[in-house]
């Protein structure tokens, strides 16, 4: 079983940069997590975006859509901006056959009190458990595209019926 | 949905006491890591036994099997020490209509660099989204009970055909 | 022997802010960090400002040297953000009788990899073995005020002649 | 100024291994410390013991003293098991003209949480700061050998008068 990560930025993979007092989105942490996590599976990392997710546009969806869509894998872990997660798990539900699960974090990964690992861990065994279709794994849960929203007030996720 | 998690001890719930130069099996480390996950479940916690799993007997898991059975919840996790997880999976396995999903730690939870939140975040996921059965969520994998060992030279789980 | 810490903000303090993709100084790390330390010794804490130290203005200096000239403590440990550290040392340099060491990090005390628990350990250590005057105690090592500076292309503290 | 770091085992240095559920004195962790605080400093480190510090003896402790006064730096650093850290700070006391800090720690570096990094960093401020002799840095506090114990019951350092 193989598994494809798609890192496109957002809090799980912020940066603080002292020199000018502020942070930006670094390298992906998800090769450490995994590393961390000593998870014995077969897969890769692609690079497609390094964004904060209110900077993510449609275009960048359509990008990342079209990029699954054409690619040959089956399932992917993408992990992502929390505040706009919703609205790419919507634009990507429009993939048929393919098994997608994103995933983020609303405390950096390089924090030393950080969801990352916890939810990096949730979306790697959720990718491998669900059938296909387009997922969210964050706040404990897994939830199915079109069926989630984040509560900004409370800062997590919840299923809306 | 609500999940109950079963600590047994094993490596995950390790501490190390510094006046006798050893460590044993401390307080379970689940809250803390649901806590830092920011899990926003339903659960409690239940501990049941807090050994080494190679001090794990038949009796204690003729005990869990029969606590899990009689109980009233439909989704378990159990945190168990990973040498006789495969064992204490197979005599849960005769359990019918719960799903029971096994994890631990190669290393510590305590430890800065450790296999227990990555292996938590997945037993979590897996147990929301498996069919009922019992279940091993390590090494980055879920396993069925009885298709999976742990592999001692390499220090990791893998599947058995 | 006591020791009273006073705390102006500074990287070392650095929090992150989801909800609005940045962050700010948040509660001071220095009692966490005694406490992980293990440090067994008669101290209070002080919380005087909360700015990054490129706000630190020379009326905010004039407030901290007041107070500690009008205080009761023999030793102080200071904990500021690095860019103006070494001015503020010269600000307080004029205090005599006292023993005054500043500290701060580079990298957030919040973050998985952090230079702030040693570099307040090295301070703690410094106020008690140094004579009275003022001193910077970071990058490893303890210099006195008037002959430090900091290296910005190299991120770190370097002793002038 | 340099320092040479003189490591002998300890706590500060245990390792976990699963396969004999057991822990045993592993790498030295000084290098990562003195990294993580960004220390700018000319220094190495020597490796000559991997012991828990009871199991240390008076030929150890010779062969230790023996090294330090044949050797040509003026500055050490001895990272030591706290059980019997206090009898060699008594040994090593008898070495005149040189400056020498033992450290250690109660919960291994290897931690989420321990005094490791905090002792590593008041040692490498105190070897800087304090006159020709034996000291340690530990408890948050820099003691003159000869002059401090181990209190058992509390897990800590204390000064005997």
């Amino acid at each position: 079983m193989f598994i494809r990560f798609v890192t496109t930025g957002g809090t799980i993979d912020k940066i603080y940069f002292d020199a000018m007092s502020q942070f930006e989105v670094g390298d992906s942490q998800v090769k450490h997590i995994l590393t961390e996590g000593l998870a014995n599976i077969d897969y890769d990392i692609v690079s497609m975006f390094r964004k904060d997710s209110l900077d993510m546009t449609d275009d960048d969806r359509q990008k990342l859509k079209e990029y699954i869509e054409s690619d040959d894998a089956e399932r992917y872990v993408g992990t992502h901006g929390t505040d706009t997660m919703v609205a790419t798990a919507e634009v990507l539900a429009r993939i048929p056959n393919k098994t997608i699960v994103l995933t983020g974090a609303l405390s950096p990964a390089r924090f030393k009190t950080t969801d990352a690992v916890f939810n990096v861990g949730m979306a790697v065994a959720a990718v491998q458990t669900v059938k296909p279709g387009v997922y969210l794994a964050i706040s404990g849960q897994v939830f199915e595209a079109g069926k989630v929203r984040k509560n900004r007030e409370e800062n997590c996720f919840e299923k809306i019926s």
